[in-house]
């Protein structure tokens, strides 16, 4: 299911580009930027965006730091930890986006289609 | 349409706490005693528990306490004050949700498929 | 602290109604319809307020809805499981506005000077 | 695809009007008076509506706005100014909700069939 | 009231600048750019960021907004009905903003101290 | 400052607790577990903590969590990092947050009398 929710956010992104002003390019600029490797690792960078987003209760984007943290390696039992803090900070309306976390966190697993 | 809803529900709990820490479990465990009966009534509860996931406009959790509602016997007339309520506190941006609500609502008296 | 938060508001509500057009109007009268007594009583819609309130993180919305609740005779336990479900929601988000609330709803049985 | 949108929440209006107590008749009465011309132009006033619907994050409320606008002949170049203001507002968790708006107000100027 | 809070608003932003990051560096420049004169005008932008103000309840960012509508003669009408959408928007949580919004819009009539 | 955020802190806790009900008490049982080492660090536990108290703009809960990261030894550049993403995520409406956090962090170097 990461592969059509990628091929969907890539069109969509193309329809955002060709219409956006100068505003909404910057924005995308520095949303690459936030995650580069600094004083933090880009591990601790994608924990920090997925428990943002768990906490926003952000589906997409919980999907994209998921896929992010699987590409460095960040293990199961670390996932956990991040979306607990932020189930215990954000409480249980954030149950049906830890469900479906958890749910395509297991399917990245089974599916090797998907680009890692 | 209640019946996917639970069904899916189900089979990503089971990913949720095939997956979960001990915090995540908790949760899951505070979720359950939080809507027992106690100085307040099963009822009163799950209409808090309906209010609150309006205003906080959570379709999964409004479903869920919809069909809690319905198996203590709330009454449309009731249903629709705590809607009422939390469109008041929430604006219209919870007016989707509302749509969504009402027209689940309908669905229970239509479908006997679904568990009370 | 009660009655300098009521004096504040309505001070400033004289300062909106002096400037308002006729939807802030038209929600002003909107919330006082919301409360009254229906197929729910006063007491559990105040109680929804509340919880409301708490899962959306505003202090004098909170304080307000406790006066309202103490006025109609809820109880501490009431209010203590009102509160719990407002906590497990929304999570230890809460946890600043319930220190306050809990710390105002205790000063209402010391203060013999505010209104009930 | 708005078509499909616009049946679909005209039904589920229909529902919730079938249930709804005064309080909720009188939301929806306030909704369309809000946005009527008065100081501010209907243009004006819906982009302030499409702005709030983005930082609040309320796919089907973006689409509505994004309709009336594009009904009094927005621009493309002002609806991407607006929403890069809600951008900047509130940050790249909207994002998956611009990625939205933009294909879907593409998808105006591309399908004849919609009512404008 | 509205010098002290631009006095101490500029002091708290040379602690951020001191410690900001390039990535926080960026985002306080974008901030400025969003509102700069477009296809949309610097009026209807700072109503734009003034409604997303009130609809997302931060106080500091309202009464800003307010001052760069007080200098770009957006007048007390517009004021309300911007407001007013926010309301109808977001409910009634947004009441306590919506007031204090009011009483500092009175104030800069009658304070002939603060900067025009 | 901080002394005095601490102080009404503990003392509010003891009216929450003096009454409040066992789902109540369990929150916050569990939100010290959530901190503790585990699979991952105290010290990105705490940074989780900060951004997530971030992006919902909760300051007692960033100064909160600045106070566990600061005992820790989290360095200026990584609080820096952790509260960009932040502001990334949820957006300039984070901005007098930021301001507080980092005047707040500054303090901590400047003031020796308050726990380490």
């Amino acid at each position: 299911m990461l592969n059509d929710f990628l091929t969907r956010r890539e069109e969509q992104n193309e329809a955002v580009l060709r219409n956006a002003d100068k505003v909404i390019k910057r924005i995308y600029s520095i949303d690459s930027l936030a995650y580069n490797e600094g004083a933090l690792t880009v591990k601790t960078k994608e924990l920090l965006g997925l428990t943002a987003s768990l906490v926003l209760r952000c589906d997409d984007c919980i999907a994209w730091h998921l896929h992010q943290c699987y590409k460095v390696n960040v293990t199961t039992e670390e996932i956990s930890e991040a979306l607990g803090i932020g189930m215990v900070v954000s409480g249980t309306i954030t149950v049906p986006h830890v469900r479906k976390a958890m749910t395509l966190w297991e399917s990245f697993e089974k599916d090797e289609t998907f680009e890692k």
